[in-house]
C-alpha cells in the first residue's frame, strides 16, 4: 500500500481558526465544556461537515459524530475523535488536534476520491476536561456505560451550577440518539502526546500501545507538635523525619521498576505550619503510574512497605487510602498494528509508547479495537496557553491517522 | 551552707490564686500583656507585697519591682523574676512561677528572719509573650536598651490597636523610673523547662548554663510544573525529589552535631499542589539551634552545603535566606555555680542544660551576671492550657532559687 497524505496546510489552518473561538490574550484557549463558545466550536466544525455534504448527529449526552459512509454502509463504521472543550487556561491542540484531525482524514478522502468499504466517523465527545463539570472523559464514559446517563445529566458547573442536561437543551445539543456504543471496526485518536519523549528524542510519532495503569494515593503522618528550641531530637515524633526516610525509598522504587514508573507527590503540606513548631500533621498526595500490571502492582506494594516501614521505624501513626484508581489499558494488536505500518510506509520516525495521561480512548477502548497516535509538543507541555505542535508534526500525525483508518475500513 | 526550704505550699496557692485571673474554661489562661486582667494580676502581688512590708515601684515601660532591703542597702541587688502575663491560650506557670517564685523567696526570708547583705528584688517584666504586642521579651529588651522605650510605647495591639504607652497610663503602670539597667548583683531566673527532657530523664531541677543559638531560614526549591503521567522521572526537574536527597542529609548534620543540636521543619507547602502535577515550587521554613557556637556555625554551613548540593545534583533552582536570628548565650560562671552549689545543698537530682526557648534572661544575661532554674513540666507542653507542673516540683524549684539567691546576696 502506498503512503498517502492529508492537506497539511489546510488542517493547520482550521486548527488555528477554531482557537480563535475562546481565544485568551496569552494564545491559549478557554473554551470549557456545554458553554455557548464550547456551541460556538462545534458549530464551526458542522458548517464544515455541512459543506463537504457529510452528515452529523448528536446523541444524548451531546456526542457529536460527523458521518463519511463508506461503499458498505451497513457494515460498522471506523471511528476517530476525541474532544473540542479545553481547560480554562488551555491550548490550542490538546483535544482538538483529534477531531479536526479526523475530519481532514474525511476531507483527504473526498478529496482524493479513496474508496473505503466501511464508514469513516469522526467524534467530538462532550467534556473530555471536565474542568467545568467535574467529571473528565463523561462523554465517551456515558457512550461506553462507564457512568449512568442520569449522573452525568445532574453534573452541576462549577462556575454557574447549571446541570449537564439543561445546558444541553439550551445549547440544542442533547440529540435523539442513544448515548450507547453501536458496533464499530475499529477506533483511533490522534493526539499530541502531553510529555517531553518524542521530543528530546526527536521522534515523529509514538505508536500508542496502551495507557499506564495509575492511581492516586493520599497519606498522612501524625506527629506530635512540640516547640523547635526544648525537645531533643531523639524525644521527638516528627513526621518530616518520616518523610525523610521514605522518600528516598519511594524515589528508588521507582527506579527498581523501571523508566517506565511514574512517583509524583504533588500536594505536600505540613500543620500547623509553624516555623517553630514540629508539625502534628504531613499531608502527602502520591500518584503511582507503571503501563506493565505486574510492575505497576510491584510499585503500588513497595510504596506501601515503605511508607509503613518508615513510620514504624520512627513510631509515628499514619493513615494511607488509595483515593482514585484507572486500571490500565492494553490496545488491540490489530489497531496498533495498523498504526505502525501506516507509519512505517510514511517512513517517519517513531516509537511505541504507552500514554501517561488518561484519553477518551481508555473507554472506547473497552468496547471495540482501539489505538492512539501521539505526535511531539514543545516542552512537552499541555493544559497550558503555550501548548504548541508544529505545523510539520500536525501534518505528519494526520498522514499516518488516514493511512491506519483506510486500512481498518477496507 | 544547711539547705533553706520555702513554703512549697503557699507559693502553690498563691500560683493557683493568680491563675483564676483570666482563667479559662479549659483550665488555662489568658491575661495578655497590659489588659485589665495583667492590671489585676499584678495588682494582686502588690497587695501581697504590701502587706508585708515590700515596697514597689514601675519603671516608664511598666517593668514592676518589688523590693526587700538587704543589710547594707547602698549595694547593687540580687535580683528575681519572670512575667505574669500568658499567652491567650497560655497555663498557669510560664512566667507566673518565676515572679511568685522569687516573691515567696523574699517572703521565706522576712518569716525565717534569713539575713543578707545585697537587698533582693523581685520583678515582673512587661510583655514577655508578645501575644498582643508583637514583640516578646518588650519590658526587658527596654530595660537593657535592647529596644528603644519610643519604639516599644508605639506597639499598637493585635486586638484593638491600642499603643503600649497609652495602655500604660490607662492601667496606672508607667512609672517614673527610668526603663534602664541598674547595677544588679546578679539575677536568677525561675521556670518551667517548656520541653520534655527533666521529666524524660527523671529529674528535679535543670541548671541552666545558657540559651542556644538560634535561627530561622527560608527556603524555596524551583521545579518544573509537569502531568505526573507522561514525564519520565529521569525528564523531570522535580523538588520533592531535591528534598528527598536534602532531608536525610539535614538530619544526619543534627546527628553529626550532637544531641544538643535541633533542626525543624515547621512548614513544608507544595504549590500548585494538584495531585497529579509535579510541583513547580516547594516552599520549606528551617529552623536550626544548637547552644554551642561552633557547632551551631557548622549546623547551619553543613545545611547550607547539602541544600546547595542536593538542588545542583537535580538541576533546580533554589533560594536560600535567613530570616531570623537569635545568638545564644552563656550564663555567668558565677551564678550557675550558685544555683549548681544550692541544688547539690537540697540534694535534689538535675542536670547542667541549655535553654531551648528564649527568656528575659537572654536581655538580662547582657546587662549583669545571670542564671535560671528549670523544673519538669508534664509532657514538655507550654504555651498550652494543659501546662501543668507538679506541687513538689514548684516548691522544690522555689528551694534552689532561695538558696541560690542567699549565696549572691551574702
Amino acid at each position: 500500500m502506498s503512503a498517502l497524505q492529508i492537506n497539511h496546510q489546510r488542517l493547520w489552518s482550521r486548527l488555528m481558526q477554531m482557537a480563535k473561538i475562546g481565544a485568551t490574550v496569552n494564545g491559549g484557549c478557554n473554551r470549557q465544556a456545554l458553554t455557548t463558545l464550547d456551541k460556538e466550536g462545534r458549530d464551526l466544525l458542522i458548517g464544515w461537515a455541512t459543506e463537504l455534504g457529510c452528515s452529523h448527529r448528536f446523541d444524548e449526552i451531546g456526542n457529536l459524530f460527523i458521518r463519511k459512509e463508506g461503499t458498505q454502509p451497513e457494515l460498522p463504521p471506523v471511528i476517530t475523535g476525541s474532544h473540542l472543550d479545553t481547560q480554562p487556561t488551555g491550548g490550542k491542540f490538546d483535544g482538538i488536534y483529534g477531531v479536526l484531525g479526523g475530519f481532514e482524514v474525511i476531507e483527504s478522502i473526498i478529496e482524493q476520491n479513496l474508496e473505503h468499504k466501511h464508514s469513516i466517523e469522526v467524534v467530538a465527545w462532550t467534556n473530555e476536561e471536565g474542568s467545568r463539570f467535574d467529571c473528565a472523559m463523561m462523554g465517551s464514559a456515558v457512550w461506553t456505560d462507564f457512568m449512568p446517563l442520569q449522573q452525568a445529566y445532574d453534573l452541576k458547573a462549577f462556575d454557574d451550577g447549571a446541570r449537564v442536561e439543561d445546558e444541553l437543551i439550551r445549547l440544542g445539543h442533547k440529540g435523539e440518539h442513544a448515548a450507547k456504543a453501536f458496533p464499530v471496526k475499529a477506533s483511533y485518536e490522534l493526539h499530541i502526546e502531553q510529555g517531553p519523549v518524542l521530543e528530546k528524542e526527536g521522534l515523529t510519532i509514538g505508536v500508542v500501545t496502551g495507557v499506564q495503569h495509575m492511581s492516586r494515593h493520599h497519606l498522612n503522618i501524625f506527629g506530635q507538635e512540640c516547640h523547635a528550641g526544648p525537645t531533643p531530637m531523639a524525644m521527638r515524633k516528627d513526621p518530616v523525619q518520616a518523610l525523610s526516610l521514605l522518600l528516598p525509598k519511594l524515589y528508588a522504587a521507582a527506579d527498581k521498576f523501571g523508566e517506565d514508573s511514574r512517583v509524583t507527590f504533588g500536594m505536600l503540606d505540613a500543620q500547623p505550619g509553624s516555623p517553630n513548631t514540629v508539625p502534628g500533621k504531613l499531608s502527602i498526595s502520591m500518584d503511582l503510574r507503571h503501563p506493565d500490571e505486574a510492575s505497576y502492582n510491584g510499585l503500588v506494594a513497595d510504596a506501601y512497605a515503605h511508607i509503613k516501614a518508615a513510620c514504624e521505624e520512627l513510631g509515628v501513626d499514619y493513615t494511607l487510602e488509595e483515593t482514585w484508581k484507572a486500571p490500565g489499558v492494553t490496545f488491540a494488536k490489530d489497531c496498533v498494528d495498523a498504526v505502525q505500518a501506516a507509519v512505517n510506509d510514511l517512513g517517519y520516525s517513531n516509537r511505541q509508547m504507552v500514554s501517561g495521561a488518561g484519553h477518551d480512548s481508555v473507554h472506547v477502548s473497552k468496547v471495540c479495537d482501539t489505538s492512539m497516535i501521539f505526535i511531539p509538543c514543545r516542552d512537552g507541555l499541555s493544559h497550558n496557553e503555550d501548548e504548541y505542535a508544529s505545523p510539520e508534526h500536525v501534518g505528519q500525525g494526520g498522514d499516518v491517522l488516514l493511512n491506519a483508518m483506510l486500512r481498518s475500513a477496507q
